[in-house]
């Protein structure tokens, strides 16, 4: 952070709720924690609303406002876009920022359809060749605890990937009275808890394991049928202002399957938890060790190392805030834990150092597509009475790897000293 | 306890290996905890082997022994016969003893086919039309944190059931030096994981919930495919005394299903997760509260109310010790925790009540053979690509039952003084 | 436990109340699951009223009834005399028995007052010459988790002991309303919070860490004063069957103080922390590393490492269930964890070994003394203004020793198989 | 946050190492999140290096770099002096900046010593006189969970606080080979643990019960006596490069003492907890019900109610992150937890709040002098051997106080929606 006049990087965010909160901490807080080669410039922000996206750039701090994406990705003065918007406008968005050659960095889930993110990930592929770089909003990687789970398996700490298990446990639909929103309308989320949340534990074990889900058996189903129509979003959806509507997306996705490598895996997503705020959990047992994680006590990472004597072997509650740990030495000092949103600036901090330095960031629209394809296959087995579904292209391409291929690369920890 | 001629309840143990241990406990500490209309007498200990049936009735506290099941059944000092032996022999020791007039207690699971579960469960079925009784010892049902979850929800306090989430979680297997035992010999166990533990999750969900497993999707695994032939075992399977077999069980099974009533539910069964040793796991979300419990911390019932303002509500760790607390009141001091073996002694306890009741026990024959129908479909799902497959026995009970029926009367607590 | 004919060790305990209750499932299920040298044979129970003792004899099943202990310790068919009564009675009836040359086992604390306990220790001592031995009743030691944080220490798997936090946490005195009884009666139970709760902290303090309290800084506080008159009580004491009465005792006892070797630490004891039902944790903070345990989780011990890199480093939960921890290898299979009453069992079982070896039995009277010595000098030093108080006899026993010395040989671990 | 031309408040930061970089984070951020009546300016950042300083003010976020504050304190163009230097600086900076109108933010302790305590206490009272206001910074008061604790003891929801524990455990000092630095140094530091991290339990405790520690008995232990002189200390202090120096402060502190109330409790402050990493710990057991606390896992407060009935009561696991809460309606949705510098971002929320108010904040100079008068006495205690110390001017206090007066007013909480 050292040289006076680094060049910038002028972002546009599309898109200002929760999403775009959370990215504007990223790239507002970013530089002022990590020495990053680029200084990110929050240009402007897109609404439809022009009152409200001039409210909301006000608030989060961005310079200009814009009410139509198609303008901002037309600007020379804009670097990158990031999309923030729900899932059935990524693609458009996407692939016109990516043809006017600006880096994008789009939320998950990547797209509302297969179809989509094909085309998505064929379109960064060609901005890729051209030096334009695209990214997926895969947040949960870089939770410090996360990114420590990702680095032991590939060190070998838990040996051989044996079995996974996932589970991302909410609760704000269980009450019945929570009305309709985006996220309940298949045409605007492309599915539900499948695509929320699911998507996040999918991602997460291939991130981890470095492995991706070849195959699976899924049930989806919908706990509760109607809901209240609420006024803003009947407003926005052209429905009446009054009584209730169908719940379009499922509630609560369950499915099995297994790894390319052949370990089987079963996952769990629902919003109807009660008492399981943002229980993102994930378990791996290798065959020599384990590693288990909650969400709802994030920097903490559990590891059974089954070398130990059993004496004295039993899950170490690892507390991942040390200066050793992914991201977590440019913070605080040990056990001075860290929140939701710093995944956001971690998020920042490694694509402004890919762009910088020329290099593919991760999660990829590759990667991103990924996801999608087992979303997809979920889907169809869902409608097929559960029926095991093939991912071919993840069992050839696991086929086709070297093993244990390590496709991202972890920030060195950097030293922090706590007094002067 | 106060009479001073009870009349006796005399008892015959098939089998004295780790099941045959805690049942003896369970006969001979039941008495001194509770009031007991009859009094347990350990008559008779059947096992193979001369020698070391003698030595283990010497240990366990047997009257006598006896070498040959069959000459047990037919004793007239024998009322009660406590099947404890490997799977495949509990068909017909257990038809047997009931035809000559013997109440049965049998481990789980109750059968290692479908087929002679349904014989058994016609066998008690007659036997019961004579006043002769029977019961299988899924003995979790009578952890009191247990036993509280199904009083829990038998009263409402969740709601309508809306989701389960349930894992059986030990490691004893992820070491590929631990040899091969009858527990991963299709013939003497049936099967793997699903049978020895999976059973167990199976039988806690229909005893908390008050309903059946409708219908599964699943999926085994089999991750360790040879391990070495111990000695002990190779001398009484006839296989050579070295080298390496093939295990012929699931070391994994996962699935995927419906209850009765139609909530979606998801099962996992291993015996690879290393550094969880009795990791039994049951969630039940329902639409106004949540349960969870953990064998690793059995003391203790988790209980979300989503009644309460969200301001205060969350879970509440109920340590299961209270004298209003099922079973524990005869015990000791709230905070003074139970361990594994005292499900044991409940068992015996309801058990002796309700052949002295001339009242049919839970879980019964019937309540066994729900269960094997459950493993059954869960396997031949797996043999069909983990193709939905329904159950239709459970469906129908259900459209036909009153609902929310319970079937099983809890015990009344007792109080507890803590000194004189 | 193969000879036929085993020598008997026959038994008459004095009280029946809760710890009769425990010390009789001792002594019945020890035989059943170790292999010991001697039988115990349940003699005679002894309390002042015939037919609540009858009872209780019948019940817990002990063979005859006494009403004077006085009897009995002249009885030849008796061997060893375990008192179960408060702590008033503790000095007279062990002083006698030991000189009828009997063994004893008596409950904690071990007296009331130090000059008890001082002539009891002497008492032990001129029985010990005679090869009658004599133990205390701090049954904790016992639990798996407490005996291996013990063996860690002395391994020197934490380094060297730096500070030591316990607290003993109950609640069931935070209801005013909760009657009188001999536990807050200063003539009967000599002290509250401090003799009842904090007596075991301390031994366990001496246990785990190898050193005595050589110095403390107390406080006592009664936080209520007054309390309903039960009835049963009043008959006993005399007072009035209606109203209330006095609380003589202490509710909560804090100390701060210093081991042997210069270590500080501090106490806390309470019958008032809501919520908190038997929660005794006690912490260890060595040069090397750490324990925490929390008899509410009792089947638990917290280890940490810090020879550990720390990227991996993290406090441990070791399930204290496995064939290599103490006393668990006789019992049921890792993570079937026991419950409060089989420290019971294990006392039962090292006594047993201890005197048919002729080797002192730990505790003994001289580490009663020991605790007696640090209660009386928090007391003390709660009656002058928590001024430093020092226990000269530790600080100089602890200069004269040679250092690290083991005091109590953990018995080994036996093998425990799973299946046949 | 809507009307365009907010005034600002201009921010001068003396002082920009670990707690300059938390209060940096705190002044950028709380605007994006809080709709503030004024608008922060990070004006000027104060160090005596000139180059190191500017490199911190490019880093961190500030306009310019002064290398003497007593200019800084002369400037028309400040409005606000945030003091985040070692505590032997505090009280000269503070008085200054108060006597020339600013107001002022102190890191805690406020001060080495009681004199100087005293001293800026009056300073503040005088200023306050004029308008000028003042606040320290104790920001765990501002950690949601521990808000929300205050909260419900303030609504009588564990009924009379009847005793509290705490401890603030860390491990940083743990390692011989850490070298000294100015928080081991008595004439920089003032005190180690005691001052250090006690001073925030005895705040806390203040906060969360209303009630000020009046009395102590305490002892401080310096564990380790000598370490390894560091580089860049030496080259500050003067002393040679090379080598070993004294530990001049305790390296842990304990004490016992009571709440004006009357209430015991019991504190203890460490650096050498190995595996504990920021453990700040606090229990409130009331009549009515407790609260529990640990920063290591900083989202949840426990609460037990004890009217509840006891087969249903048990510690509540409140995830203390809904838009009911303090705070955290302002954040992110249920679940997505905060971190440790969240709780500068709300200090300075409420700080420009109260200025913009013309209202004393809290915690003020009054409440940084009780703590150090608390720590205080705990020195005197550990000097006359933990004789019990009196601190009159609380007893008197809470005397002439009407009962259970709450003296902070937690902000109200903000609505937070999920999506568009």
């Amino acid at each position: 952070m050292s040289e006076a006049a680094r060049r910038p990087l002028r972002v546009a965010m599309v898109g200002y709720a929760f999403m775009g909160r959370a990215h504007s901490q990223g790239w507002r807080v970013a530089p002022r924690f990590f020495d990053l080669p680029r200084e990110p410039v929050m240009q402007v922000l897109v609404g439809r609303s022009p009152e409200r996206s001039a409210e909301a750039a006000r608030t989060l701090g961005w310079a200009e406002v814009e009410t139509d994406w198609r303008r901002v990705v037309e600007r020379d003065d804009v670097d990158l876009v990031d999309i923030c918007t729900p899932g059935d406008t990524h693609a458009e968005i996407a692939t016109a920022a990516l043809a006017a050659g600006k880096h994008v960095l789009v939320e998950k889930p990547m797209a509302n359809t297969l179809a989509e993110a094909e085309q998505m990930a064929s379109a960064a592929a060609d901005a890729a060749a051209r030096g334009v770089l695209s990214m997926v909003g895969f947040t949960y990687r870089r939770v410090p605890a996360l990114t420590l789970a990702r680095q032991l398996v590939a060190e070998g700490r838990v040996g051989e990937v044996r079995q996974v298990r996932c589970q991302y446990l909410q609760d704000w639909l269980a009450d019945e009275s929570t009305p309709l929103s985006w996220r309940t309308d298949k045409a605007k989320a492309g599915s539900g808890a499948l695509g929320d949340i699911g998507a996040h534990i999918v991602d997460l074990t291939h991130f981890i394991t470095g492995q991706r889900v070849a195959g699976v058996s899924g049930r989806l189903d919908t706990l509760v049928r109607e809901r209240p129509v609420a006024e803003s979003f009947a407003g926005l959806s052209g429905r009446g202002g009054a009584g209730r509507g169908p719940v379009t997306v499922d509630d609560v996705a369950m499915f099995t399957g297994e790894l390319a490598g052949g370990a089987p895996a079963v996952f769990e997503a629902t919003r109807f938890a009660w008492g399981r705020k943002n229980a993102l959990r994930i378990e791996v047992n290798g065959s020599a060790g384990s590693l288990a994680f909650d969400f709802e006590d994030m920097n903490v990472l559990h590891y059974y190392d089954a070398r130990e004597p059993a004496r004295t072997a039993g899950f170490r509650r690892i507390v991942v805030t040390e200066p050793d740990h992914p991201y977590t030495g440019s913070w605080w000092p040990p056990g001075h834990g860290l929140g939701y949103e710093h995944g956001f600036v971690h998020q920042a901090v490694d694509l402004v150092r890919a762009i910088d330095a020329g290099e593919q960031p991760t999660p990829s629209f590759d990667d991103g597509l990924a996801v999608q394809r087992v979303l997809d296959a979920v889907e169809r087995s869902a409608g097929r009475r559960s029926e095991y579904t093939e991912i071919p292209e993840h069992r050839r391409a696991a086929e086709a790897a070297a093993p244990a291929a390590a496709d991202h690369d972890v920030p060195a920890p950097a030293g922090q000293s706590r007094g002067e």
